[in-house]
């Protein structure tokens, strides 16, 4: 048995203006990749760089979590756009965090596209497509979800030089077919310490993980999602950490 | 008589959306750089990128043109912002647009900041370092507003190694000190062809111009700022680019 | 025969800050009906203000254009939102083009949405709930589009006690179901002068329209949708004028 | 002695779309007079509408909260305006508001401006009219800030025939001339208990308060703002409750 060199990432820099969202200066120092925010869905160049400076001074990889603009929705509303409009709008926003990082010294490490742009991406190979049109500028990785079906992302990414890092869920239920159950289900979010740590420690031993309907399905991945929006998720992050490296 | 070598600039790319602004297409076969709007007065990443086409198409130079956040009021509002946001604001449009243009193996040429920032620049100095640390990030020159007292602003930027472009207006009335004429004196603007072909010539001959009290200040300019927002616009610049070219 | 006693209808207020959109000012003479833009997709508070002022010099009806909240994409997007959610951002936006309009002792004559959300309220029953829901706050009369099925649409409203009025469009050419033909196919917009003439006359003496496919389909209109974006547009609304009042 | 009939306001309403700002639940039982943000500075429709229906619920007076468009910056950043376009965009964001309170039947019962637009009202007599005039639309009155002058505004107000309710501040420090303590200065918010009481008895029952460097200074209130922030906060409101109400 191998256990596998598995990161934590998390949704940072979520923030806006005079609003505060989330706990990354609690989070920061447990987590090995910080996704932040790059002004679309949340985040403005002040948070965007304290962001940064948080991450440089935790040594936590820096990457760029890109949206739909929209504030108001948070980026989780699907919008209409051409893949030519969805290569543009990240560009620009990855190319904006790019340079408050070159600022500080410090690089752009990858790329994980947020919200509804994510969900399409994992559900529309043109928008696929357009992701890593858009990421193959930058020479780093894309982060996107693990599936039962990694290879058909990497076929395509192959084609255009990118990278693919695969992250798992640590606290969302999965269906037989390898995807999220819908947080529109019940059972979606995995809510009992117990079930959470179980399944960080099939995916980290086994690359494997039971589906909700009691199939064990394949999920190779190189990162777990955590969140850390208060003092419960934070802890639990700290007990996950402990099982990546006992 | 040495007749400088003088660039032409025009601020391009401000249409935003559905909206469209300015003849971009017309006026951008006859200017040497373009200053192109980075999304917060004007301008959406799917408006930058046609903009760099058709800059890369006519070969020419691609400035980032970054303002304060302000979409209905086209970054023509002073707005309080510390150094440091300033800074930030800028980084992130800067590196935006820089991204972009790296997209399609273009180079960022230079920066010339917007409206009000403009404005707040030229007239304190905390704004012009906080400009001018930004700018220092991306090894290009800053394009500034030629002055009286050009040598005031070098040795500030000196310090941070950004070399400095200085615009002359072609159309706008200079005062005694230099500075233009505020667009609400009467005169502020140069409507008769005559007066502006004058006007350029006696810039780009002799380094003077005639302000309208009737002083003759020196005024060193690199480049001349031209304005291409209707049909009369655009004759007007092939005219003044006949004088700098005969 | 009866002549019906069809309106002209127009969006107005298109503009935003410095950018101008529509000729509001050559328009506004030859409509009846100005459906105006409540700051969502297009238009600010200035701008509303300044077409409301038009429309009263003109004697012309003043209907809120309300929208999704998307400026870039001018309101043309879909957005997931619920019905409450859309109850409110209708109530938002009529509310602040009323309180714009009884500034200046004018009233709010009646409610046209917008884009995405008129095309979402003609084909999802529980959206056309929420906007007649909204639009019962402020006793006035929905303008919705006229189809081969009104009285789905007014069996609805009625119960809201919700007065509709149905709008035909001069230059699109209908399905045979009494639909729009969508502005991808070939076909949709009539460009001849005469075939628009002829669908005007046929909608306004007979309350029928022959569709794309050669069916002659009930059409029973109040008013008709024109479109002032240049010259060529506002002669044909003079024309069209001409036919509804000889 | 008479103990003067003060109520409490607050604002409320200030978080937005996924961004949640104070604890309007637990506060909103506690006050007289809710502050509601109209969207320009914090606050969307579907926010709006949960806090009326909160305020609703407690039997809450309920005043509009108007201010410059800037949720960036929480509307704190000055912005040049014409007067014109202040009252058009106070009259968009108040009709936004009461048409929402309308639809549930409740009423807008005063206008607060916020942010930097109050500290221009107070400080800029035009923009002061500006506000008024706009506050004249809705016969209601505005709140302002109570100074050792009252009678200026009052002197502007009754032209306009808009009634003006004072607030003055239970944990600020005034100066000798009746105005606050700027926030940049040392000691300009009473963080000690027993101060802040103490404030409050004094102008609830001498309609006076003592300034920073010593002198007791008339401040005729109608009402006392207070901040609901955090559960201290919160906490203090109770405490300030009791002395009003003993």
């Amino acid at each position: 048995m191998t256990i596998r060199n598995i990161t934590l990432n998390c949704d940072m820099g979520e923030s806006f203006g005079a609003w505060k969202m989330g706990a990354d200066e609690q989070v920061m120092p447990w987590i090995d990749m910080a996704n932040i925010a790059c002004g679309f869905h949340a985040s403005d160049p002040h948070v965007m760089s304290r962001t940064i400076d948080l991450a440089i001074e935790h040594e936590v990889m820096i990457g760029a979590h890109p949206s739909y603009p929209d504030l108001q929705g948070f980026g989780r509303r699907a919008m209409a756009f051409s893949e030519q409009e969805i290569s543009e709008l990240l560009i620009y926003q990855i190319g904006a965090l790019k340079a408050l990082c070159e600022s500080k010294n410090a690089r752009l490490d990858y790329v994980k596209p947020h919200g509804a742009l994510y969900h399409d991406m994992m559900t529309q190979p043109d928008v696929f497509r357009a992701v890593v049109d858009a990421v193959s500028c930058f020479n780093v990785p894309l982060m996107i979800m693990a599936t039962a079906n990694n290879q058909d992302f990497l076929d395509i990414a192959d084609l255009y030089d990118v990278p693919l890092l695969f992250e798992a869920f640590a606290d969302r239920t999965y269906q037989g077919n390898g995807r999220l159950m819908p947080r529109s289900e019940a059972g979606a979010v995995l809510t009992k310490e117990e079930d959470i740590i179980n399944q960080v420690k099939q995916i980290v031993r086994y690359g494997k993980v039971t589906s909700a309907d009691g199939f064990v399905i394949p999920m190779e991945a190189d990162t777990l999602c955590v969140h850390g929006d208060n003092n419960e998720a934070i802890a639990l992050i700290e007990k996950i950490r402990y099982h990546l490296n006992p």
